[in-house]
C-alpha cells in the first residue's frame, strides 16, 4: 500500500465518525469554523530519521527549523496565519543533551521569525532513530480560506518560487556533497508564510496548496478535489535544475495556486511590489480532468508522478 | 537528561515566544480561549515501539484504541469534551497492510464510542519501529476548565478508580503472561471522558489531571503548579495490587482531582448516582510543599517517585 492508499483507507474506515464541525482530511489542513467569521486550521507532519532526514547530513539546529517549517507551510497554504504548535520528540538516549538543545534552538529561531507559540507536545525515549511530530494551528478569516477544491477551468496556475532546488540538494547530500548551495536549500526550507497570508486576502486567488511532493504529484490533488484538469507549460517552470527534478522532486514548500486569469496581471504586479519576488504563471486549469505537459504548445508524453517516500 | 528535564529545557528555550492567546506548557492540555465563553484544549502524545508498547504483546487493534485513549484522557483531565484528533503514523513496510488496517479499526472503534472526529494527520514509512503521534482537541466552557494549578490547602484528594492495574498488567506482559486480566487492562485503557466532563461542571472540584505516571509522580505536578503539599493515606488507596505498584506504576489513566472538602460527601454521592462507580478520597492538600505518605496516620519514609520511561 502507498502512503496515499493508506490515507484513503483510514479515511474510509473513519468516514462514519461525526465531523463535530470540522472540515477534515483532504486539504493541507483541517478547518474548524469558530462561528464568529474566523476559523482555526490544523495540520500534523511527521519526520522520521533515515526516511525524511539523515543525521549525518543535517544538523540538529537545521532539523529543528525544518520540522517547524514544513508545518507552517501547510498552514500558509490555507491562507492562514500560524499561531501555535505542539512538538513531539522521540529521541535515542545518545541525543538527549546537546542534540536536543540544538534542535530546540533551531525550532525556536524559526518560531520567533514567524511569531508562533509552542504550547505543548511530548518527549520520550526512542530505541532506534529520531522521530519528530509537529502539529501546527493557524487562524484565518472564513472568507479568506484557500482550499484545494476551488480551482475553475480557465484559471491560471502559478507557483511561488523556483522548483526542484530541494530535490537537487537532496541528491547532493546523498552523494556526500553536503556543502553545496542546493544542499543548504534542502536542509533549510523557507515556508511562504507571509505570502500565503497576503494571497488569502486576494479574492482572485482560488485554489491553493503547498508543494511538498512535486508539482507532478501535488497538482493532481487540486485536479481531483476541484474536478478539473490542467495544462503545464514546461518552458515556464522556474528552475535552476533539470525539469524532471523540478516537477517530480519533493520538499519545495513553495505555494501552488490558481487564480482568475483576468486578474493575474494585477496579482503579479502587486505581489512583486509587496515582496520584491515573483509569482510564476506555469499553466492553466482545464475542464478535461487530465494533466497535459506542453513544451511550447506541443504535448509531451511524460508519465511523471512526483516524489514518494515509499 | 530526564524527560521532564528536557521538557523544562525546551520550555526555557522557547519562553520568549509570543503566547498568541494560548495557555501553554504545564498542564494536561494547552488552552485557547475563543472569546465567546468557550475554550479549545490541545494535547499531543507519542507512542514509540519498544518504549511504550511491544508488538508481540499488543495487537494492532488494541494499540489503535490505546493511542487514542491516552490523548482523550488528557482532554478529559481538563474537564473538556474531546471533539477531534489528528493521527500521525510511521510504519515499517511489513506493517503496511493488515496491521495498519487493524490499528485504524481500533482507533475508529474508540473514536466512535466517544464521538470524536479524525480530521487529519500524516502517514509515512519507518526504517525501524512503529511510531504513533495523536493530537487531540477538546472544547470546554471557560468557567469549567480544571487545571493542575487550582488545588488549595484543605482540599480532599480523590482518584477516579483503582490504581496499579495497568502497571501490574505490564509486568505480566513482560513476564510472558499475556492472557491475564491485568494484562488486558494494560492494553486497553479506558479514558474517563464522561467522568471528566461531569466533574468539570462541579465548582467544588478544583485541580484535576490524569494519572499517567503514577500518583507518586503526578501528584507532584499539582503540588508544584498549585504551590501546595499533600498527605496521602496509604490505607485508602484503591488497588488490587501492591501499594508500590499502585502508586509508582504508570498508565492508569484515571482522574486525579482535588475538591473542596465541605462538598465532598455530596460529590461522592452524586458521582455514584450518576456513574454507578466510586470516586475515592485518598488524602488531602496541605500548605507544606511536601508529599507525606501516611499509614493509618503514621508517616512512612518512602522515597517513591513514580514511573519514568527513561
Amino acid at each position: 500500500m502507498t502512503e496515499f492508499g493508506l490515507i484513503d483507507r483510514i479515511r474510509d474506515l473513519t468516514a462514519a465518525l461525526p465531523s463535530n464541525g470540522f472540515e477534515g482530511i483532504g486539504d493541507d489542513c483541517a478547518v474548524l469554523p469558530l462561528g464568529n467569521g474566523e476559523s482555526l486550521v490544523f495540520t500534523s507532519d511527521l519526520l522520521v530519521e533515515e526516511v525524511h532526514f539523515l543525521r549525518r547530513a543535517t544538523s540538529a539546529r537545521e532539523l529543528g527549523g525544518k520540522a517547524l517549517a514544513v508545518n507552517l507551510s501547510d498552514v500558509a497554504a490555507m491562507g492562514a496565519r500560524p499561531v501555535a504548535t505542539l512538538l513531539s520528540l522521540a529521541l535515542p538516549p545518545e541525543t538527549m543533551e546537546g542534540w536536543a538543545e540544538a534542535f530546540a534552538e533551531g525550532y525556536r529561531d524559526l518560531a520567533t521569525r514567524y511569531g508562533v507559540a509552542l504550547v505543548g507536545g511530548d518527549t520520550t525515549a526512542s530505541r532506534s532513530g529520531i522521530t519528530i511530530n509537529v502539529t501546527a494551528i493557524g487562524r484565518v478569516r472564513d472568507d479568506r480560506i484557500k482550499r484545494r477544491s476551488d480551482a475553475r477551468p480557465g484559471d491560471t496556475i502559478l507557483v511561488g518560487g523556483a522548483l526542484g532546488e530541494s530535490a537537487a540538494g537532496l541528491r547532493d547530500l546523498l552523494d556526500g556533497r553536503c556543502g553545496t548551495p542546493l544542499a543548504a536549500v534542502h536542509r533549510n526550507p523557507v515556508p511562504q508564510v507571509e505570502e500565503g497570508c497576503w494571497l488569502s486576502a486576494r479574492p482572485e486567488v482560488r485554489a491553493m496548496m503547498d508543494l511538498s511532493d512535486g508539482l507532478a504529484s501535488d497538482l493532481r490533488h487540486i485536479m481531483e478535489r476541484s474536478g478539473v484538469g490542467a495544462e503545464i507549460d514546461l518552458e515556464r517552470i522556474p528552475t535552476p535544475v533539470d525539469l524532471r527534478t523540478a516537477l517530480c522532486g519533493g520538499e519545495d514548500y513553495k505555494l501552488l495556486l490558481t487564480a482568475d486569469t483576468a486578474h493575474v496581471p494585477a496579482l503579479l504586479a502587486d505581489f512583486r511590489a509587496h515582496f520584491g519576488t515573483a509569482l510564476h504563471p506555469v499553466g492553466r486549469i482545464t475542464g478535461s480532468r487530465s494533466l497535459v505537459w506542453l513544451d511550447r504548445g506541443t504535448p509531451q508524453p511524460l508519465d511523471w508522478q512526483g516524489f514518494r517516500h515509499y
